[in-house]
Parts: structure tokens; C-alpha cells; sequence
């Protein structure tokens, strides 16, 4: 592990730079490479953002950015965790990455060097404090890579991980010009008509177990088919049914083969999601775990509210 | 008008002070007026909140607060814009306001005194500086009523009157210690089960015109007497219809009696809801506005339809 000035050094001392982001990106992986790529095109650098993808409402985050032809000296990755997460890109950079900046802790990347940083609430927050050591200047178009990396890993600043340190780099890039309006706007604040028809369908599925202490959610093949939309619509559901007032344990269904459910358990109030989807063959954090089970709708079902039961009794 | 300096000096120079909010009590007046009063008492003040009531998701925001008997001398107001906003307490307290802290813009209270600073996202962000300038220590209890107002009325930091200043007072409040993961858990994270009725019920009814750029959504009399809910329970839907992607004018139909809506228009990208209202003798500002409809359920939303399309052609 080195530390973040070690790293602007280590930056500043490369020139080709190839930045690899993790599969189904998200606003932080993306805000982090894409970021990092202007900063560096910025100092007089050659850099290219490696992505399987950008989701079309990401495509302003490649503002400003250069297409640049040039051979790969430096591979750094930013916002992936484990080797697996690079996706289709995984085969050509396995065991070739020179540096690593991440902020999970359960980071187990194959990597030469590592920034990690646990306790920083998006990874675009650490980038931030690696630029005020490398005199970058924080243009619009960084800065808007950096609140959109650290809005979407926060929740817009309402996930227990936002720190005050959070707000105060929230704050300077504001300062610095980001596009806060339309940023929020477009991530907080805009669902597709097709997500709409999710959620109206899936509020037709719930149903109350343990004296309303358990809500549970499902979505079925014939749903999908009949919507017509693919597995990445499902995005957010699971966070449904804990919201409910007075709900404790709220679990989505998720059919994924005929007779395969994978299911997603969330709690409130200590009660141990993790454990209860061991029991299942499952497992996964304190509040929020999974499984798979077998069976029908409602035989998975039924195991699922007598499991509920037993443990909300 | 006077200044933060000459407000704090007021306030420390009296003794026995009733804090007037605003009815339908939200996050920011209540914020206000039980931080105003947690700091009047801490520096030996006599202070008592006067409100038309406390929603139960508010009652934390009483902690702490002594309970005093006096005889009120001077009367404060917070967040409250105009005197009708008093609600059940306007008779008694019209004309007797000594001094009004505010933070909006179009403020007509009747106040021998006032601080209004329009700039301020919400009016905890101004009893925040005021208590930088009176020396209060920002307990844990003072800090979760600033948060909350503050949180509140910018949608989690989401809305656009949110500036860097406000992220950092949120910082600020955070290092104090204020319960954040309690607050946003409760106020952004929580429907009741009645609300997700309605959000399905109202989801029901959503009619798209003008190719998709209007959408409309109703509620009747019916519905709310079948889900045995109050107008009250009504907050917020407003805003469903224009989240939808594509969607510049989202309009929110309300049956208040039989054969009269009450309407309410939001729109996106330049749309003039206000004028789109001032033909059916409404107003309000450009992307929220609202008017008053009488017909059928098919005949107003027919009359809303052709409207909406002759704007969006």
C-alpha cells in the first residue's frame, strides 16, 4: 500500500496511461476513470478510459475528454475490487494492472501497487485528494465527473457512508462549477417509463408477512417478458419493501430460470440478514445478504414467511 | 431589514421568547424553531415553540427541549413567509411578531423586525450562522434540528437551492454529531404502507399525451375513500409524473369535490407552467404551478390533454 502522495508522485512520473473501470459501471467507476483521464490528458499525459460500456445517461462524463493514439505504458484501475469485476475485460488485463485506487476495504485485485481507501465514501472522493496534490486544476468537466461518482455511491449524501468530508468535497466542486442541476436531476430524479411499469407491477406482488414486520416482492420471467425489459431494469427494487414503514425484513424474489428464484434480503433494527440467508446457502453483509432457492412462486415464498417468521416472532 | 450580527445581539438582549412555525409543520420550520429554542434555553433564556401540531416523524426533534412557565415577551417567527401561514394561530398572534427569521424570497409577514436571507437554501441554514455568531455550543439535539430543516427542504441535498455553503453547515453539523443515518432513514427512506397504496393506485391512472412528453395522473374522492386516507397523505405525488424520462410537463389532477380538480402542473426544460396555467386562471412559478379545474374526470383531463398538446407540438 502506498500512500496518496506517493501515488501523485507515481503519476506524475508516467506518460501512457490505460484506465480500467469495472463491468455494469456505475456513475463512480466512471466519474473515477474519466476524471483521472482528463486530469492527466490535463498535465500534458496520454490516457484512455477502458470500459465494457457507458449507460447512455454517463455519456456527458466523456466531455472534454481527448481520443488519444498511443501504446499502454501504465495500467491503473479505479473503483474495482476483484479481478472478476473487470468483466469482458478481464482476460486481456488480468495480472497487468500496475495500480490499484479503491475505496472497498474487501478490495483483492491482482495489482503491482494499491491506494485503498475504506473509509472514503466514493472512490471519486479519494481522486479529488489525489488532484489537490498533483496541482490539477479542477476544471467543470472533473468536477462533474467527481460529483457524479460521489452523488450515486451516496445516494445523493443519504447512505450511512457519507462523511463530513464527503459534504466538504461535494462543496469545493460545486465551488469549482460542477453541473449539480442537472446531475441530480438525471440520476435522483428521472425513471424510464419501463421502470414505472416495473414498480407498478411489482407493488401488485407485495405481500405482508410477521404482522407487517416482513414485506416481500417478486419479479417472474412471464413479468419480463410481457414488460419487455431486461434484468437491468431490476436496478433499486430490492431497496422497496424496507422502506415500508415498520417493516424490519424486506426480501425481493427474483426469478431468474423457471423454478430458480435468487433472492435479495434487506433489514433494519439488527436483524441479521446475513444469518438468515445462510440458512438458505446464502450470505452476504449485516443488512443486506442473499440466496438462491428452488421451487415454485410460492413454495419459495412460503419458505421464505416461514423462515420471516420465525425469526421476527 | 437588519443584520445576523444585530439579530444575535437582539437575542441575547431579551429573556422570555415564544417561537412561532409555520402550519402543516415541515422539517425546516420545526427545525428552526426547536434549535432556536434548545439554544435561547442553553443561554439561560426562557423559550417555547408554538405549532399547530408535531407529525410523529418530528417528535425526536423535541428532545431535550425544557419544558418552561412564563410569560412570553418577545415573539419570534420561523420560516413562516406570510401571516395566513400561522395557520390556527394566526388570530392570536397577527401583528404581534417582534421579529422574523426567513429565508424566503417573497416574505409578507407582518414583523416590527426581520432577517430574511433568500438565498439561503433552507432557514436552518440561517440559524446555524446565527448561532456561529451568538456562541451557542451545537449540541447533538441542536444539530439533528438543523440537519433536518436543512435536509429537508433540499431533498437530500438533490434540489437545486442547494449550494457548497449548505453542503458545508451539513458538514459542520455532521462533526457535531447530529444523527444523520436516523434522519435520512426517516425522512428519505421510509413510506408508509397507505402511501404505497396510493402510489399504486395513482400509478394506475397515468395517462401519456403529446407523445409522450405530458404525463397526467389523478386521484378522485373514490380512491381516497376505498384506501381510507386523507388529502394529507397526498404529498408529494405531485412530482411522480414529471420523473419520467421524456416526460417536460408532468400534470397531477386532484378531485377536492365532486366535479372539481384541483390541478398542479411541473415541468422540465424551459416549459412555462405558470402560463400554461394562467388559461384556466391559475398561476405560480415557472416549473410549479398550479390551478383549479370544475368538470368531470374525462372532461378536465380532456381540456388538460389539448392544452398540453398545443404547448408541446
Amino acid at each position: 500500500m502506498i500512500n496518496l502522495y506517493e501515488l501523485a508522485r507515481y503519476l506524475e512520473a508516467h506518460d501512457n496511461y490505460e484506465i480500467l473501470t469495472h463491468a455494469y459501471p456505475d456513475g463512480d467507476t466512471l466519474g473515477s476513470g474519466f476524471a483521472l483521464c482528463l486530469a492527466l490528458q490535463q498535465i500534458g499525459k496520454n490516457a484512455r478510459v477502458i470500459t465494457t460500456n457507458v449507460p447512455s445517461k454517463f455519456t456527458y462524463l466523456l466531455n472534454g475528454v481527448k481520443e488519444q493514439d498511443f501504446e499502454a505504458e501504465v495500467i491503473i484501475s479505479t473503483d474495482v475490487a476483484a479481478d472478476t469485476l473487470l468483466g469482458s475485460n478481464m482476460e486481456k488485463y488480468i495480472g497487468r494492472i500496475d495500480m490499484c485506487i479503491d475505496h472497498h476495504g474487501s478490495n483483492t485485485i491482482t495489482a503491482k501497487e494499491k491506494f485503498v481507501d475504506r473509509f472514503a465514501a466514493a472512490n471519486c472522493e479519494i481522486i479529488y485528494k489525489l488532484f489537490q496534490r498533483m496541482n490539477i486544476k479542477i476544471t467543470e468537466q472533473i468536477a462533474d465527473c467527481l460529483y457524479t461518482g460521489i452523488s450515486t455511491d451516496t445516494g445523493c449524501f443519504r447512505y450511512t457512508n457519507t462523511t463530513s468530508e464527503t459534504m466538504r468535497v461535494a462543496a469545493q466542486l460545486m465551488d469549482f462549477g460542477c453541473n449539480t442541476g442537472y446531475i441530480n436531476k438525471v440520476m435522483f430524479e428521472t425513471k424510464s417509463k419501463t421502470k414505472i411499469q416495473i414498480e407498478q407491477a411489482v407493488y401488485d406482488t407485495m405481500t405482508y408477512c410477521a404482522n407487517g414486520r416482513c414485506a416481500i416482492i417478486y419479479t417472474t420471467l412471464d413479468m419480463f417478458k410481457s414488460l419487455d425489459v431486461g434484468d437491468d431494469e431490476m436496478e433499486g427494487l430490492a431497496s422497496i419493501p424496507r422502506q415500508i414503514e415498520g417493516v424490519l425484513m424486506g426480501i425481493t424474489m427474483r426469478e431468474k430460470e423457471s423454478g430458480f428464484f435468487k433472492i435479495s434480503v434487506r433489514t433494519n433494527d439488527g436483524i441479521n440478514a446475513s444469518e438468515f440467508c445462510s440458512q438458505f446457502g446464502g450470505g452476504g453483509h449485516p443488512a443486506a445478504a442473499g440466496c438462491a432457492i428452488e421451487g415454485t412462486l410460492d413454495e419459495v415464498r412460503n419458505k421464505l414467511i416461514e423462515a420471516a417468521e420465525k425469526v421476527l416472532k
